[in-house]
């Protein structure tokens, strides 16, 4: 079977790897888009530094202790696909259904992310297994490119829980990349109505507009926090300096959101923080009741996640898909349809 | 008048400090106890880093920006006063009422923080200035002493309310000075039932203990997140690195409540608080109605604060005092009594 991976930094497609087999309780499906996700670009360029960073942390599970960088890896955690074949003894929807699931393979040996892993496949591939009591049919006849946007727009709707904010409040969303464009749809989703917008970049801005954002700013004229007062800021950039920047010129009481993940170690002033007691929420990933949110609000109509989708590529068109994503302004989302 | 003044970095007695004269609204005290806060120790070693970035702040208003470090500079914002006499057409309490009061002049030229200036006196001084509309009357013949201690356990009860902690929930403190202190003796005010305090120190540890804390532990053992699952984390150290290592550490989804005041620039690991969604909430100082909270519960009995007051000087034991509180282990609160 034919599967992209990641070797050495790059993605390279393989023909040789072996067919997968469910197990019980798990579902071979063939893959019919997938997501690139910025994390994906940012784990082949510091996976080693992200290993070296988790492998630090106590009090969770190392989800990644296990991954071996000098073996291929296989990724992909935004997909929808299509029922192939149950496992033994697995009751599940019909050969046929279009579904989606959380990025999550429940086997014997416990629970896995499917995000980076020697072992586990994920949606880069022509094939890949699920859990059957995670998956999500799609509904009203979405089609599965749309549909495997489920995933990046719940990680935005999460963000947006998490901020608990209100639809009086204005809300700053700082970078328009995929994370920042998912939670502006959420932003309005929720009914906020002031929704501000930042980007360098005028294709991002636009983009911004289109998906809901109500203002868009760009940083480089001025202080977005010269041009709106927020109550709640997210950080949808993840790069070094941003957090500090925000503490340093965001109003007193600001609520924070950091939905961008930094991967390297960053600089603070606690002192800014504590001169306008400000609060930072760290926010990754979702709920399985966000996700279902997420599908539902894109199969009715009350996200339009197509402009968000800005390219097409087959396996192995994803080397060069990385490179292109590169650079902010050509891409929002790539999907790749094995 | 003899007030102490911070002179280059040291804590110097001036016997030539023209008298206060109330102006309307305003009243005449003689201050019968102000406690040294670390704040002002920080202030004495840091003052031109601390002024340095608070310059820097954006949203909201520089009150140091008038503060010239060259020039003497009066301090003293956890005081209790005796009224002498009251401003032109200002009504207030009694002459001989003992009071306490935030620590703000108002004036004409605007509201000013009694807490570092060289115009503004505070609690330093045989006498000073307080605002009618702001004094409180020490009630329940409540002695000065105590009484100054209203300002110093208000800010552990606005770190707590801040913190919206439950009973059930357990509370981690890191840091067991008087920010530390004042955090257990608000979170057992709470009725939280299972209030952990870390500190290197025995005599900190069993003031922590005396004052309310369920478990003492040493962090020279172990960690303290081995020895304990904490919902809500206080911070009440202030140095660099200790934010950082609570990321790493603590238990997902911690809420992390930064009571301490780290003056230098800190590095931390966004990535930490990603992978466990940890939330920092900064706090600073406490509001009007948290500071009568405080002064009722001394004044009731509710908090007994004496095993706090471990020392006491006149004007020209500041300097000595200054170096004492420099040391962990000898001192939680000394009190000026000029």
């Amino acid at each position: 079977m034919r599967a992209a991976v990641l070797r050495r930094g790059r993605m390279v497609v393989r023909d040789d790897v072996p067919e997968p087999v469910p197990g019980p309780g798990q579902v071979l499906v063939e893959v019919k888009a997938c997501g690139i996700c910025g994390s994906d670009l940012h784990f082949a360029t510091y996976g080693e530094e992200l290993l070296a960073t988790t492998s630090q942390l106590e009090g969770v599970p190392d989800q990644n202790d296990s991954v071996d960088l000098s073996r291929d890896i296989f990724m992909g955690h935004e997909f929808s696909a299509e029922i192939l074949q149950a496992g033994p003894d697995t009751d599940t929807h019909a050969p046929g259904t279009l579904v989606t699931s959380v990025p999550v393979l429940i086997s014997p040996r416990g629970v896995d992310m499917i995000v980076y892993s020697n072992t586990t496949l994920g949606g880069y591939a022509e094939r890949m297994l699920l859990s059957a009591p995670l998956l999500l049919p799609v509904p009203n006849g979405l089609p599965p490119e749309p549909a495997a946007l489920t995933e990046p727009m719940a990680v935005g709707l999460h963000a947006v829980n998490a901020s608990r904010i209100e639809r009086g409040e204005t809300a700053l969303v700082i970078g328009c990349g995929p994370v920042g464009i998912a939670v502006i749809a959420a932003l309005r989703l929720r009914g906020v109505e002031n929704i501000v917008a930042s980007d360098f970049s005028p294709t991002r801005r636009q983009l911004a507009a289109t998906m809901g954002a109500h203002v868009t700013i760009d940083p480089a004229q001025d202080s977005p926090f010269h041009q709106c007062a927020p109550a709640v800021v997210f950080e949808a950039v993840g790069a070094p300096g941003i957090i500090d920047d925000i503490l340093r010129r965001c109003p007193a009481k600001t609520r924070v959101v950091v939905a961008g993940v930094c991967m390297q170690p960053d600089t603070v002033h606690p002192l800014y923080g504590a001169a306008k007691q400000v609060s930072i929420q760290f926010v990754f990933g979702y709920d399985p009741a966000e996700f279902a949110v997420s599908l539902r609000a894109i199969a009715e109509g009350d996200i339009d996640v197509r402009p968000m989708i800005t390219g097409s590529v087959p396996l192995d068109g994803m080397a060069d898909a990385f490179g292109e994503l590169a650079a902010p302004d050509a891409h929002c989302k790539i999907l790749v349809t094995p």
